[in-house]
C-alpha cells in the first residue's frame, strides 16, 4: 500500500570524524523515502528550489518513489550545516538556511488523494496539521518531531499528537515533552497525549516501543513494551537521517503488510533498525540508494542472531 | 558448582529521588552473592568491622553463602556515600571510608581452594591478582573494575586483565581503558589486553557482549557481538548494585551449567540482566535478599518478551 510523506527535501553540508560533504542530497523525507521504498510504494510532497536538478530527482526515481508532490519553488532548497566532529550522537548545528520551505504550503496532488498510509516528517506542526486534515481517510498516520517544536511551539503540536496512530522520536524528546526523566512514565503520559503507540529512538542503543489500549486494531493488547536493538558498528560515517531511515524501515514495512498485529509492528521496529544501520555506512543517502534486497534480508537475519536467545551456533 | 567472589561487603548511605536509607548493608561481593546465590553455591572473601553483626552475616547465610572466608578486624567496615538525586544513571559518591578495607589483604580458606569459578569483584587490581594467582586451577575467572583503577593504575590493571576470561565493565569504562570513542572498536582493543570475552554494560538500554576467538572452549566461534535488554521500569529506587547483581545472575548462571556454549552465555546475560532489574527496585539489597525462583524465572520469560519477534500475542 502506498504512503505518503510530507517533509524536507533539502541539501546538507555535514562534517563528521570521517571526512565532509558539501551540499549533498539530504532531508528527513528524502531518507525516510528512500528506506521506505525498498517495502512498498512512496509518494512525497515537499518543496526545492532551482539548485535540486533532475539528477538529484532521478534519486527519487529511481526507486520508484513518486515525486509528482514535490514542488519547485524560486529560489534556493533548504540548506543544513552540521558538524559531528565532537558527537557522533548529536549534531551540532552550524547553520540552516531554509530559503524555500520558510514559505512552504504542502499541496496534496490528486493522484495522492488514495494514500493509505501518511508520514508526518519533522516539519512545522502547523504544516503536519493541515495536510493531517486534508488526509482524513487515511488508514494510518505516523509522525515525528524535535525539541525545537516541543518547547516553543507546544499548542500546535499538541493537535498533531491527537492525530497520530504512531509517534517517533528520541529519548530526550521524550522526556521534554513529558517533563519527566524516567522513560517509562514518561511514555505513559506521551500515550495520554494521542498517539497509540510511541516508538523512543535510543541511536546506537536501539529503540523502544511503548503500547497504549489501542495500538492494535484487533483489540489485542501488547501488556509490555517492546526493545529493538541497533547493531554496533565500527565505524558511523555520517549519522544524519539514521533517525529518518529507521522511520522510512519501519513504516514501509508497516505499510507492506495486510494486517498490523504485535508480530508485524516487532518485525518492523527491527527492519527500522536494519535501514538505520544501512544509512550510517555512508554520507548521505549514498548507501540509502544503493542497498540491495538480499543485504536487507542478510542484515535483518544478523539483528535477529545479536538479539535472540536461539539462534546459529547454539 | 562453585563461586568463589573476592569485593567489597560494605555499608551504604544512599540518597535518591524516592528516599534514602543509612549504612544498609552493600558492597560489590555482596550484591554478587546474593544475586549468584539464586544459581549456584557461592562463597565470599571479604573484610568487615565490628558493626557487621550476626544480623548482617544471616543475609548471606540465609542465601546458603558461604560466609567463611569473610574476615573479622578490629575498626569499622567499609562505608559509601552517594547520591542518585541528580542522576540515576551515574552516583555522585559524597564520601568513602575505607576503615578496615584500606589494609585488607585477602586470605583464601583452605574449604574454598576447590572453588571452579571465580569472580574479581571491583577492588584494587593488586588485590585481584594476588586472589587471581592463588587459585590457579580455577576453570574461569571473571573480573570488574573501575575508572579509579583504569586512569591511576593501569599497570597493575593491566595484569589482571591479562589473565581474565571474561571482563565486565560500563560503555565509559570500555571507552576510557581502550581511548576510543567508537564501541566497537573500544572493544576490540580491550580484547587485545587479555579478557577472552568481554561484557559492556549499558544500564537501562542493556548489555552487549564482544566476543574473541577464545571465547568459547570448544573452538565455536560466536561471529558478532549479542545484545540483551534491560527492563524498562517505571521507579528505580536505587541504582546501586545493579551491575554487580547483573554480574551475579550472568556469572551464576554461567556457573550452574555443564558447558560454556553460545546458548549458554546469551542465556547467562538475559539473567544477568534480570538480577539487575530486581536489584533497583527497593534499596540496598532488601530485593535480592526475597525474590523467589518464581519471579526469576517469570522475569525472565518477560525478558524474552520484550526482545524477541516471535512471542505471546503475535
Amino acid at each position: 500500500m502506498s504512503i505518503l510523506v510530507v517533509g524536507s527535501v533539502a541539501f546538507d553540508s555535514i562534517q563528521t570524524q570521517s571526512g565532509s560533504v558539501d551540499h549533498c542530497l539530504g532531508g528527513a523525507a528524502t531518507h525516510f523515502a528512500l528506506a521506505a521504498s525498498y517495502f512498498t510504494d512512496v509518494r512525497v510532497i515537499a518543496v526545492v528550489g532551482k539548485d535540486f536538478t533532475a539528477e538529484h530527482e532521478a534519486v527519487f526515481t529511481r526507486r520508484g518513489i513518486d515525486t509528482r508532490g514535490i514542488e519547485h519553488a524560486d529560489g534556493l532548497s533548504f540548506h543544513w550545516t552540521g558538524s559531528y566532529v565532537s558527537s557522533l550522537n548529536e549534531a551540532e548545528t552550524l547553520g540552516t538556511d531554509l530559503n524555500v520551505f520558510q514559505t512552504f504550503s504542502p499541496k496534496i496532488p490528486e493522484a495522492y488523494r488514495d494514500s493509505e498510509y501518511l508520514f508526518l516528517a519533522n516539519i512545522d506542526p502547523v504544516l503536519q496539521a493541515r495536510v493531517r486534515s486534508q488526509m482524513p481517510q487515511v488508514r494510518m498516520v505516523c509522525g515525528d518531531t524535535m525539541n525545537y517544536w516541543i518547547a516553543d511551539h507546544a499548542a500546535n503540536l499538541a493537535s498533531v499528537l491527537r492525530e497520530l496512530d504512531v509517534l517517533l522520536i528520541n529519548d530526550g524528546e521524550v522526556r521534554m515533552l513529558a517533563g519527566d526523566r524516567n522513560l517509562v512514565l514518561a511514555a505513559e503520559k506521551v500515550l495520554t497525549m494521542g498517539p497509540k503507540t510511541l516508538i523512543v529512538k535510543h541511536g546506537e542503543y536501539g529503540a523502544t516501543a511503548f503500547f497504549g489500549q489501542h495500538s492494535f486494531s484487533s483489540g489485542v493488547r501488547a501488556l509490555h513494551p517492546f526493545r529493538a536493538p541497533a547493531l554496533p558498528l565500527a565505524e558511523v560515517v555520517d549519522p544524519t537521517g539514521a533517525g529518518d531511515s529507521f522511520a522510512g524501515g519501519f513504516y514501509g514495512y508497516l505499510a507492506s503488510q495486510p494486517e498490523l498485529t504485535p508480530a508485524v509492528f516487532r518485525t518492523a521496529m527491527f527492519y527500522g533498525g536494519v535501514m538505520g544501520s544501512f544509512a550510517v555506512e555512508r554520507f548521505g543517502t549514498e548507501r540509502l540508494q544503493n542497498v540491495t534486497r538480499e543485504e536487507i534480508d542478510e542484515r535483518f537475519r544478523l539483528f535477529k542472531e545479536i538479539s535472540h536467545l536461539e539462534y546459529a551456533n547454539t
